[in-house]
Protein backbone atom coordinates (compact mmCIF):
# COMPACT_ATOMS: atom_id res chain seq x y z
CA UNK A 1 0.00 0.00 0.00
CA UNK A 2 0.97 3.64 -0.40
CA UNK A 3 2.22 5.67 2.38
CA UNK A 4 0.16 8.81 2.81
CA UNK A 5 2.17 12.21 2.93
CA UNK A 6 2.59 14.22 5.79
CA UNK A 7 2.15 17.95 5.30
CA UNK A 8 2.16 20.44 7.93
CA UNK A 9 1.07 23.80 8.17
CA UNK A 10 2.91 26.60 10.36
CA UNK A 11 2.98 30.15 11.50
CA UNK A 12 2.75 32.53 13.81
CA UNK A 13 -0.82 33.16 15.96
CA UNK A 14 -3.65 34.78 13.50
CA UNK A 15 -2.35 34.06 9.94
CA UNK A 16 -5.37 31.45 9.73
CA UNK A 17 -4.05 28.59 9.84
CA UNK A 18 -7.58 26.70 10.79
CA UNK A 19 -8.94 28.32 8.08
CA UNK A 20 -6.27 27.28 5.40
CA UNK A 21 -6.25 23.63 7.11
CA UNK A 22 -9.80 23.29 6.57
CA UNK A 23 -9.93 24.83 3.02
CA UNK A 24 -7.07 22.22 2.18
CA UNK A 25 -8.02 18.96 3.44
CA UNK A 26 -11.42 19.73 1.86
CA UNK A 27 -9.68 19.64 -1.81
CA UNK A 28 -8.14 16.68 -0.79
CA UNK A 29 -10.83 14.98 0.47
CA UNK A 30 -12.80 15.98 -2.49
CA UNK A 31 -10.34 14.61 -4.99
CA UNK A 32 -10.63 11.08 -2.72
CA UNK A 33 -8.01 11.02 -0.17
CA UNK A 34 -8.45 9.74 3.04
CA UNK A 35 -6.90 12.77 5.45
CA UNK A 36 -6.74 12.85 9.51
CA UNK A 37 -6.08 16.26 10.42
CA UNK A 38 -4.36 17.07 14.18
CA UNK A 39 -2.66 19.60 15.59
CA UNK A 40 0.87 20.13 17.79
CA UNK A 41 1.32 19.86 20.85
CA UNK A 42 -1.48 17.12 21.50
CA UNK A 43 -3.04 14.78 18.54
CA UNK A 44 -3.18 12.14 21.31
CA UNK A 45 -5.04 12.04 24.46
CA UNK A 46 -2.27 12.40 26.58
CA UNK A 47 -0.27 14.56 24.31
CA UNK A 48 -3.49 16.88 24.47
CA UNK A 49 -3.73 16.81 28.33
CA UNK A 50 0.50 17.58 27.89
CA UNK A 51 -0.91 20.80 25.40
CA UNK A 52 -2.48 21.93 28.36
CA UNK A 53 0.37 22.28 30.96
CA UNK A 54 2.30 24.08 28.06
CA UNK A 55 -0.43 26.75 26.94
CA UNK A 56 -1.87 27.17 30.59
CA UNK A 57 -0.88 30.43 32.47
CA UNK A 58 -0.42 29.04 36.16
CA UNK A 59 1.14 30.38 39.17
CA UNK A 60 3.95 28.11 38.31
CA UNK A 61 6.92 29.08 36.52
CA UNK A 62 7.85 27.08 33.36
CA UNK A 63 11.45 26.81 32.68
CA UNK A 64 11.78 27.12 28.73
CA UNK A 65 13.95 23.64 28.67
CA UNK A 66 10.49 22.50 30.38
CA UNK A 67 8.25 23.65 27.74
CA UNK A 68 10.80 22.22 25.13
CA UNK A 69 10.76 19.23 26.80
CA UNK A 70 7.00 18.74 27.17
CA UNK A 71 6.05 20.00 23.77
CA UNK A 72 8.48 16.83 22.39
CA UNK A 73 7.05 14.57 24.75
CA UNK A 74 3.78 15.01 23.26
CA UNK A 75 5.41 14.69 19.80
CA UNK A 76 6.42 11.36 20.40
CA UNK A 77 3.51 10.07 21.51
CA UNK A 78 1.58 12.01 18.65
CA UNK A 79 4.07 10.53 16.33
CA UNK A 80 4.36 6.59 17.44
CA UNK A 81 0.62 6.54 17.91
CA UNK A 82 -1.30 8.30 15.59
CA UNK A 83 1.08 10.18 12.41
CA UNK A 84 3.17 6.91 11.50
CA UNK A 85 -0.09 3.83 12.11
CA UNK A 86 -2.05 6.79 9.62
CA UNK A 87 0.61 7.24 7.25
CA UNK A 88 1.48 3.51 7.10
CA UNK A 89 -2.02 3.05 6.15
CA UNK A 90 -2.46 4.97 3.08
CA UNK A 91 -4.15 8.28 5.01
CA UNK A 92 -2.83 11.36 4.66
CA UNK A 93 -2.26 13.42 7.76
CA UNK A 94 -2.29 17.46 7.43
CA UNK A 95 -1.46 18.52 11.36
CA UNK A 96 -1.51 22.28 12.64
CA UNK A 97 2.66 22.64 13.50
CA UNK A 98 5.72 20.13 13.63
CA UNK A 99 8.70 20.81 14.83
CA UNK A 100 9.01 23.75 12.60
CA UNK A 101 7.31 25.21 15.42
CA UNK A 102 9.28 24.14 18.27
CA UNK A 103 12.12 25.51 16.13
CA UNK A 104 10.50 28.79 15.71
CA UNK A 105 9.00 29.23 18.78
CA UNK A 106 11.52 27.66 21.25
CA UNK A 107 14.78 28.11 19.23
CA UNK A 108 13.94 31.46 17.75
CA UNK A 109 11.44 32.79 20.43
CA UNK A 110 12.81 31.63 23.65
CA UNK A 111 16.77 31.62 22.96
CA UNK A 112 17.12 27.34 23.13
CA UNK A 113 19.87 26.53 20.80
CA UNK A 114 19.25 25.03 17.50
CA UNK A 115 21.09 21.80 17.99
CA UNK A 116 20.15 21.16 20.89
CA UNK A 117 16.33 20.83 19.73
CA UNK A 118 17.29 19.20 16.20
CA UNK A 119 19.12 16.13 18.79
CA UNK A 120 15.83 15.94 20.26
CA UNK A 121 13.93 16.48 17.05
CA UNK A 122 16.02 13.09 15.28
CA UNK A 123 15.66 11.25 18.94
CA UNK A 124 11.66 11.33 18.54
CA UNK A 125 11.10 11.36 15.37
CA UNK A 126 13.99 10.32 12.85
CA UNK A 127 13.36 10.46 9.65
CA UNK A 128 9.71 11.14 9.82
CA UNK A 129 10.10 14.95 8.51
CA UNK A 130 6.75 16.25 6.22
CA UNK A 131 7.14 15.65 2.89
CA UNK A 132 5.71 19.98 2.52
CA UNK A 133 5.58 22.59 5.00
CA UNK A 134 2.85 25.20 3.98
CA UNK A 135 4.30 28.73 6.51
CA UNK A 136 1.54 31.10 6.35
CA UNK A 137 3.87 34.31 6.75
CA UNK A 138 1.98 37.92 7.65
CA UNK A 139 3.88 40.52 9.79
CA UNK A 140 3.19 40.20 13.57
CA UNK A 141 1.08 43.09 13.59
CA UNK A 142 -1.36 42.07 11.31
CA UNK A 143 -1.69 38.67 13.03
CA UNK A 144 -1.07 39.80 16.57
CA UNK A 145 -4.24 41.62 15.46
CA UNK A 146 -6.17 39.44 14.56
CA UNK A 147 -5.23 36.70 16.95
CA UNK A 148 -6.41 40.09 19.38
CA UNK A 149 -9.77 39.32 18.30
CA UNK A 150 -10.58 35.92 19.69
CA UNK A 151 -10.87 34.95 23.57
CA UNK A 152 -8.38 34.53 26.57
CA UNK A 153 -5.28 34.37 25.65
CA UNK A 154 -2.96 31.44 26.25
CA UNK A 155 0.68 31.65 27.47
CA UNK A 156 2.04 32.02 24.00
CA UNK A 157 -0.54 34.71 23.16
CA UNK A 158 0.54 36.85 25.85
CA UNK A 159 4.04 37.10 24.84
CA UNK A 160 5.44 40.66 23.34
CA UNK A 161 5.75 41.59 19.82
CA UNK A 162 9.69 40.96 19.80
CA UNK A 163 8.87 37.60 20.85
CA UNK A 164 6.80 36.51 17.72
CA UNK A 165 9.31 39.12 15.84
CA UNK A 166 11.82 36.39 16.72
CA UNK A 167 9.79 33.79 16.22
CA UNK A 168 8.60 34.57 12.23
CA UNK A 169 11.99 35.59 11.34
CA UNK A 170 13.01 31.80 12.48
CA UNK A 171 10.36 30.67 9.81
CA UNK A 172 11.55 32.45 7.37
CA UNK A 173 15.05 30.96 7.60
CA UNK A 174 13.54 27.20 7.66
CA UNK A 175 12.23 28.64 4.50
CA UNK A 176 14.84 29.33 3.17
CA UNK A 177 17.17 26.96 4.29
CA UNK A 178 14.53 24.29 2.97
CA UNK A 179 13.21 25.02 -0.16
CA UNK A 180 11.71 21.82 -1.38
CA UNK A 181 10.05 21.36 1.45
CA UNK A 182 8.68 25.09 2.36
CA UNK A 183 6.10 26.92 0.52
CA UNK A 184 5.88 30.51 1.85
CA UNK A 185 2.12 32.24 1.47
CA UNK A 186 1.47 35.80 1.74
CA UNK A 187 -1.19 35.88 4.47
CA UNK A 188 -0.97 39.37 4.54
CA UNK A 189 -4.22 39.35 1.30
CA UNK A 190 -7.74 38.97 1.49
CA UNK A 191 -8.49 35.21 2.64
CA UNK A 192 -10.00 34.75 -1.28
CA UNK A 193 -6.52 35.20 -2.42
CA UNK A 194 -4.68 33.27 0.13
CA UNK A 195 -7.13 30.13 -0.67
CA UNK A 196 -6.77 30.33 -4.09
CA UNK A 197 -2.88 29.69 -3.28
CA UNK A 198 -3.91 26.96 -1.12
CA UNK A 199 -5.43 25.07 -3.69
CA UNK A 200 -3.25 25.42 -6.12
CA UNK A 201 -0.40 24.06 -4.11
CA UNK A 202 -3.03 21.39 -2.87
CA UNK A 203 -3.67 20.60 -6.62
CA UNK A 204 0.34 20.03 -7.19
CA UNK A 205 0.83 17.77 -4.28
CA UNK A 206 -2.03 15.86 -5.68
CA UNK A 207 -0.25 15.50 -8.94
CA UNK A 208 3.47 14.94 -7.41
CA UNK B 1 23.43 32.39 54.49
CA UNK B 2 24.74 28.78 54.36
CA UNK B 3 23.04 26.73 51.66
CA UNK B 4 21.00 23.91 52.42
CA UNK B 5 22.19 20.28 51.86
CA UNK B 6 20.69 18.43 48.93
CA UNK B 7 20.05 14.06 49.82
CA UNK B 8 18.39 11.91 47.99
CA UNK B 9 16.96 8.40 48.04
CA UNK B 10 17.14 5.67 45.51
CA UNK B 11 16.24 2.46 45.06
CA UNK B 12 13.70 -0.23 43.49
CA UNK B 13 9.97 -0.18 44.95
CA UNK B 14 9.82 -1.79 48.26
CA UNK B 15 13.06 -1.31 49.24
CA UNK B 16 11.70 1.31 52.25
CA UNK B 17 12.39 4.49 50.39
CA UNK B 18 9.57 6.33 52.86
CA UNK B 19 9.92 4.96 56.06
CA UNK B 20 13.71 5.67 55.91
CA UNK B 21 12.87 8.96 54.73
CA UNK B 22 10.86 9.72 57.59
CA UNK B 23 13.08 8.21 60.15
CA UNK B 24 16.20 10.18 58.02
CA UNK B 25 14.73 13.62 57.75
CA UNK B 26 13.24 13.24 61.61
CA UNK B 27 16.81 13.04 62.44
CA UNK B 28 18.04 16.25 60.78
CA UNK B 29 15.01 17.98 62.42
CA UNK B 30 15.80 17.23 66.13
CA UNK B 31 19.06 18.56 65.32
CA UNK B 32 17.50 21.91 64.01
CA UNK B 33 17.63 21.55 60.54
CA UNK B 34 14.85 23.18 58.34
CA UNK B 35 14.36 20.19 55.82
CA UNK B 36 11.82 20.37 52.86
CA UNK B 37 10.70 16.22 51.87
CA UNK B 38 10.10 16.11 48.61
CA UNK B 39 9.53 13.39 45.58
CA UNK B 40 10.00 12.60 42.69
CA UNK B 41 8.90 12.71 39.47
CA UNK B 42 6.77 15.74 41.37
CA UNK B 43 6.89 18.04 43.80
CA UNK B 44 5.36 20.65 42.52
CA UNK B 45 1.74 20.91 41.04
CA UNK B 46 2.88 21.16 37.35
CA UNK B 47 5.26 17.96 38.07
CA UNK B 48 2.83 16.20 39.94
CA UNK B 49 0.03 16.35 36.42
CA UNK B 50 3.34 15.34 34.54
CA UNK B 51 3.65 12.22 37.35
CA UNK B 52 0.21 11.39 36.83
CA UNK B 53 0.92 11.10 33.24
CA UNK B 54 4.43 8.77 33.65
CA UNK B 55 2.83 6.65 36.23
CA UNK B 56 -0.91 5.55 34.81
CA UNK B 57 -2.09 2.79 32.67
CA UNK B 58 -3.71 4.33 29.82
CA UNK B 59 -4.80 3.01 26.51
CA UNK B 60 -1.75 4.79 25.36
CA UNK B 61 1.18 3.55 24.16
CA UNK B 62 4.22 5.43 26.03
CA UNK B 63 7.13 5.48 23.79
CA UNK B 64 10.36 5.69 26.11
CA UNK B 65 11.63 8.44 25.01
CA UNK B 66 8.14 9.99 25.65
CA UNK B 67 8.60 9.08 29.23
CA UNK B 68 12.56 10.24 29.41
CA UNK B 69 11.27 13.51 28.26
CA UNK B 70 8.40 13.77 30.62
CA UNK B 71 10.46 12.71 33.59
CA UNK B 72 13.24 15.34 32.89
CA UNK B 73 10.50 18.22 32.21
CA UNK B 74 9.25 17.63 35.69
CA UNK B 75 12.73 17.66 37.16
CA UNK B 76 13.12 21.13 35.67
CA UNK B 77 10.26 22.67 36.96
CA UNK B 78 11.12 21.16 40.39
CA UNK B 79 14.44 22.05 40.47
CA UNK B 80 13.86 25.62 39.08
CA UNK B 81 10.66 26.42 41.27
CA UNK B 82 11.27 24.18 44.67
CA UNK B 83 14.85 22.39 45.24
CA UNK B 84 16.81 25.26 43.94
CA UNK B 85 14.91 28.12 46.33
CA UNK B 86 15.24 25.80 49.23
CA UNK B 87 18.50 25.34 49.40
CA UNK B 88 19.45 28.65 48.67
CA UNK B 89 17.29 29.66 51.52
CA UNK B 90 19.33 27.67 53.95
CA UNK B 91 16.69 24.31 53.79
CA UNK B 92 18.37 20.95 53.82
CA UNK B 93 16.69 19.11 50.88
CA UNK B 94 15.47 14.99 51.13
CA UNK B 95 14.15 13.58 48.00
CA UNK B 96 12.57 10.50 47.22
CA UNK B 97 14.67 9.92 43.99
CA UNK B 98 16.42 12.42 41.24
CA UNK B 99 18.67 11.77 38.11
CA UNK B 100 19.67 8.32 39.17
CA UNK B 101 16.74 6.85 39.07
CA UNK B 102 16.63 8.25 35.28
CA UNK B 103 19.91 6.28 34.48
CA UNK B 104 18.26 3.33 36.33
CA UNK B 105 14.87 3.25 34.86
CA UNK B 106 14.87 4.98 31.73
CA UNK B 107 18.98 3.91 30.98
CA UNK B 108 19.10 0.92 32.89
CA UNK B 109 15.84 -0.52 32.31
CA UNK B 110 14.66 1.07 28.87
CA UNK B 111 18.00 0.57 27.30
CA UNK B 112 17.94 4.38 26.87
CA UNK B 113 21.69 5.59 26.38
CA UNK B 114 23.47 6.67 29.29
CA UNK B 115 25.31 9.78 26.94
CA UNK B 116 21.63 11.20 26.22
CA UNK B 117 20.19 11.24 29.71
CA UNK B 118 23.30 12.64 31.01
CA UNK B 119 23.21 15.76 28.35
CA UNK B 120 19.41 15.96 29.43
CA UNK B 121 20.98 16.06 33.01
CA UNK B 122 23.26 18.35 32.17
CA UNK B 123 20.55 20.44 30.52
CA UNK B 124 17.90 20.44 32.98
CA UNK B 125 20.16 20.95 36.40
CA UNK B 126 23.78 21.72 35.31
CA UNK B 127 25.63 22.04 38.36
CA UNK B 128 22.99 21.04 40.70
CA UNK B 129 23.80 16.80 41.82
CA UNK B 130 23.23 16.02 45.48
CA UNK B 131 25.35 16.32 48.02
CA UNK B 132 24.73 12.45 49.56
CA UNK B 133 23.05 9.66 48.07
CA UNK B 134 21.79 7.07 49.79
CA UNK B 135 20.86 4.03 47.64
CA UNK B 136 18.72 1.29 49.36
CA UNK B 137 19.46 -2.34 47.86
CA UNK B 138 17.87 -5.23 47.87
CA UNK B 139 17.47 -8.06 46.17
CA UNK B 140 14.47 -7.77 42.86
CA UNK B 141 12.44 -10.78 44.71
CA UNK B 142 12.96 -8.91 47.92
CA UNK B 143 11.57 -5.66 46.80
CA UNK B 144 8.84 -7.05 44.56
CA UNK B 145 7.31 -9.24 47.20
CA UNK B 146 6.84 -5.96 49.49
CA UNK B 147 6.03 -4.06 46.95
CA UNK B 148 3.24 -6.03 45.82
CA UNK B 149 1.57 -6.18 49.33
CA UNK B 150 0.76 -2.58 48.00
CA UNK B 151 -2.61 -1.43 46.24
CA UNK B 152 -2.79 -1.35 42.75
CA UNK B 153 0.44 -1.85 40.97
CA UNK B 154 1.33 1.62 38.23
CA UNK B 155 2.89 1.06 34.79
CA UNK B 156 6.46 0.56 36.48
CA UNK B 157 5.67 -1.66 39.56
CA UNK B 158 3.88 -3.79 36.58
CA UNK B 159 7.11 -4.48 34.53
CA UNK B 160 8.72 -7.72 35.05
CA UNK B 161 11.35 -8.72 36.73
CA UNK B 162 14.42 -8.74 34.38
CA UNK B 163 13.21 -5.01 34.01
CA UNK B 164 14.34 -4.33 38.00
CA UNK B 165 16.95 -6.66 37.80
CA UNK B 166 18.54 -4.27 35.18
CA UNK B 167 17.30 -1.41 37.01
CA UNK B 168 19.29 -2.51 40.52
CA UNK B 169 22.29 -3.47 38.35
CA UNK B 170 22.67 -0.15 37.15
CA UNK B 171 22.15 1.21 40.08
CA UNK B 172 25.46 -0.47 41.89
CA UNK B 173 27.21 0.35 39.08
CA UNK B 174 26.16 4.30 39.80
CA UNK B 175 27.31 3.99 43.48
CA UNK B 176 30.47 2.33 42.47
CA UNK B 177 30.85 4.76 40.14
CA UNK B 178 30.87 7.63 42.34
CA UNK B 179 31.76 6.05 45.66
CA UNK B 180 31.75 9.88 47.16
CA UNK B 181 28.50 10.81 46.87
CA UNK B 182 26.72 7.22 46.91
CA UNK B 183 26.44 5.40 50.34
CA UNK B 184 24.46 1.74 49.76
CA UNK B 185 22.45 0.82 52.43
CA UNK B 186 21.66 -2.77 53.22
CA UNK B 187 17.67 -3.09 52.67
CA UNK B 188 17.11 -6.85 53.07
CA UNK B 189 17.83 -7.03 57.09
CA UNK B 190 15.44 -6.27 59.50
CA UNK B 191 14.01 -2.77 59.12
CA UNK B 192 15.69 -1.77 63.11
CA UNK B 193 18.93 -2.52 61.57
CA UNK B 194 18.75 -0.68 58.50
CA UNK B 195 17.32 2.73 60.25
CA UNK B 196 20.36 2.30 63.17
CA UNK B 197 22.53 2.62 59.90
CA UNK B 198 20.28 5.89 57.94
CA UNK B 199 20.46 7.11 61.79
CA UNK B 200 24.16 7.10 61.50
CA UNK B 201 24.54 8.27 57.96
CA UNK B 202 22.43 11.35 59.20
CA UNK B 203 24.76 11.73 62.35
CA UNK B 204 27.89 11.39 59.67
CA UNK B 205 25.96 14.37 57.35
CA UNK B 206 25.41 16.73 60.02
CA UNK B 207 29.09 16.69 61.13
CA UNK B 208 30.55 17.10 57.71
Amino acid sequence: METGKFITFEGIEGVGKSTNIAHFTGILEQRGREVLTTREPGGTPMAERIRALVAEHGDEAMPDIAELLLVFAARSLHVNNVIQPALAAGTWVVCDRFTDSSRAYQGGGRGLPKADIDRLADWVHGDLWPDLTILLDAPVDVGMERAGRRSEPDRFEAEEGEFFTRVRETYLQLAVAEPDRFVVVDATRDLQLVKRDIGAIAEAVLQS
